[in-house]
């Protein structure tokens, strides 16, 4: 067993007596978990179908016949539980004590699944709709963690150096995208973090454009925004690139938006509300004259999914503080015309944010 | 407009008259739809966030300020809400006339949002839990739907020709489920249906095996299973090839699933139920002694999604109809050794099944 997947065993066991111990403070006794990042992050799989049931005395892990394999080479901590049935009609064997108050996750839980257990298996007077529980376990990172989202940002670098030579006018936006999940994936990566997007001219005034079968055109800018997945933990980045001399309102743009990330770097720092990053930033956008086309958040914070805790938004009460990770990307969007966006992965530190990405960020004209 | 879109508009009028009888049948005045595939089905909204909310008079689509672009080009019926604070806070603006008895999609809504639709905006008498509303309506395709699926399924099937051959033991599982992807989505799909399952030797006894890094070895079976999405339509398809000549066990059982394989597509007809299907497959392998390690549903039906309904298993009432499409796909799993499965995704016609897939089922030796 490497040290890298002692690490881990050692920070889910420790997380497993976390969890128990806030249970016991808010009188759980159960605590059904639909989440499947969470099952992976406490035991280590990685199917698409599981429930875990967690008790203060154990944990189970149920999943059916097509992962009977894969659970003996990936599980830990829980014991494992292949179903045939169905989670319901396991629980009703009664080989699962429960006790009096059982906690479900109401954000990710079906109203369908939620209904059914309250009215097969539980009473509707134990079972709690409970949000956010695990919430405070993900914000901060640990090593181990902060190891693999390392790999997984080198990943997506290599993967945009090994694809902006293949931007040329003879190429679609969908080319480039299917070019970069292929790149990553070749170099390790498990598959996207999210679906890339790259878009050209005026489609990159729409934050979340889809590729399209449009070929690029010279003295367009070109936003790339992509990520990959790397055992389970997440990358984010984007670029916005020149093909050809950009027009002159493109490249003021690009240089606010630059300049408005840089900021955002050098003042983060721990002890620091989101909300008041997120100020600094759109008050130079803003002062700028752009304020009103950087209409989005300024950050998300990422890990075991590409968007969680915290969010970096006007509205985000939450302190910055060591080993959170977040995004910083603002961005200015210009109907009709060009959008900018440029974005890194931060780790906190002590001295505060550390870029996951080295990429350049100069104006980078093919 | 193209003779496709305008068939679409139709199909989509249609659909919403088709639902607004229903809705007066069962006496609901609004439905609540969460579920995206059913949203683009309905609208033509291809966005990864948005609500529906459907009445007996009007059809409004509600997202946020990413899609603004978006929606223009893409939806139809519906009217578009751009909404800033989120949809509940939209609803209670009091523009939505609901009137008293809201449905929501019990299986595709968390117990969150139905909580908080239940609490803050309606109540309680007022909100419905439905199951498989949309079901009769997706079950049976349009032609302009079987013609997306059929150019889906020429997407993966040209994916499959030019990855064939990449296939060698200086490659691994991995390497080849980026392929499959990357040729995919080079040829237009927007995505995978799902992440490919690429699995070799023993591997290929897990029926939902991750790809690894393994490369590939002489003499063994070589599992791939994959599909894309084109349109809004997936695909689905499987194929087991041999690098080199096999095992006299594996072609023995290769040949029976081509075999089984077979015997399905012929056996299937209109009128018939699909567990009657199933059985007629499940039987001819276990005549020849497999039929314990022939362990899944002999198919699903596919659509909207890579899994919907018919079933296509032991335990399916349904009767197959004209223009229901599904896969047929059995498969023999020899723990620690190998495994096989073959697969084609067919259209039930007057005549019985036609496959959409073209691909050889003789064994390839590559």
């Amino acid at each position: 067993m490497d040290s890298l997947t002692l690490q881990l065993q050692h920070y889910r066991q420790r997380s497993y007596q976390h969890i128990v111990q806030k249970m016991a403070n808010l009188a759980l006794d159960a605590f059904i978990v639909t989440e499947l990042p969470i099952i992976r992050w406490l035991t280590g799989f990685s199917g698409s179908s599981a429930r875990l049931l967690i008790t203060r005395e154990k944990v189970w892990l149920f999943t059916d016949f097509r992962y009977q394999e894969q659970v003996r080479h990936e599980v830990t901590l829980a014991e494992t539980v292949i179903v045939a049935e169905g989670f319901i009609a396991e629980l009703l064997s009664g080989n699962y004590p429960c006790g009096t108050t059982i906690a479900l996750q109401a954000e990710h839980i079906t109203w369908q699944e939620a209904n059914r257990l309250r009215d097969k298996v539980f009473h509707a007077q134990q079972v709690m709709p409970i949000e956010g529980f695990f919430n405070e376990f993900r914000i901060i990172k640990q090593a181990v963690e902060l190891d693999y989202m390392q790999r997984a940002a080198a990943l997506s670098e290599a993967a945009l150096e090994a694809v902006l030579p293949m931007i040329s006018p003879n190429v679609t936006e969908l080319d480039i995208a299917a070019e970069l999940s292929y790149q990553q994936k070749k170099r390790g990566a498990s598959g996207d973090s999210f679906s890339p997007i790259v878009a050209s001219g005026a489609r990159a005034a729409m934050p979340h454009a889809t590729p399209t079968n449009a070929h690029f055109v010279q003295g367009e800018l070109i936003l790339l925004d992509f990520g990959c997945m790397y055992e389970g933990y997440a990358s984010d980045q984007t670029r916005t690139v020149a093909l050809g001399k950009p027009s002159k309102q493109a490249s003021t743009i690009y240089n606010i938006v630059r300049k408005a990330q840089q900021l955002g770097l050098e003042r983060a720092q721990c002890g620091m509300k989101a909300r008041k990053l997120d100020e600094v930033v759109r008050r130079f956008i803003t002062k700028h004259g752009y304020g009103e086309q950087f209409g989005h958040a300024l950050g998300h914070g990422i890990g075991l999914e590409v968007h969680e805790e915290p969010r970096i938004s006007s509205r985000s009460e939450t302190i910055l503080q060591e080993m959170m990770l977040f995004t910083i990307e603002p961005g200015i969007y210009l109907p009709n015309c060009c959008g900018v966006r440029i974005e890194d992965t931060v780790v906190m530190g002590t001295q505060g944010a550390m870029p996951l990405q080295q990429f350049s960020k100069e104006l980078i004209v093919l």
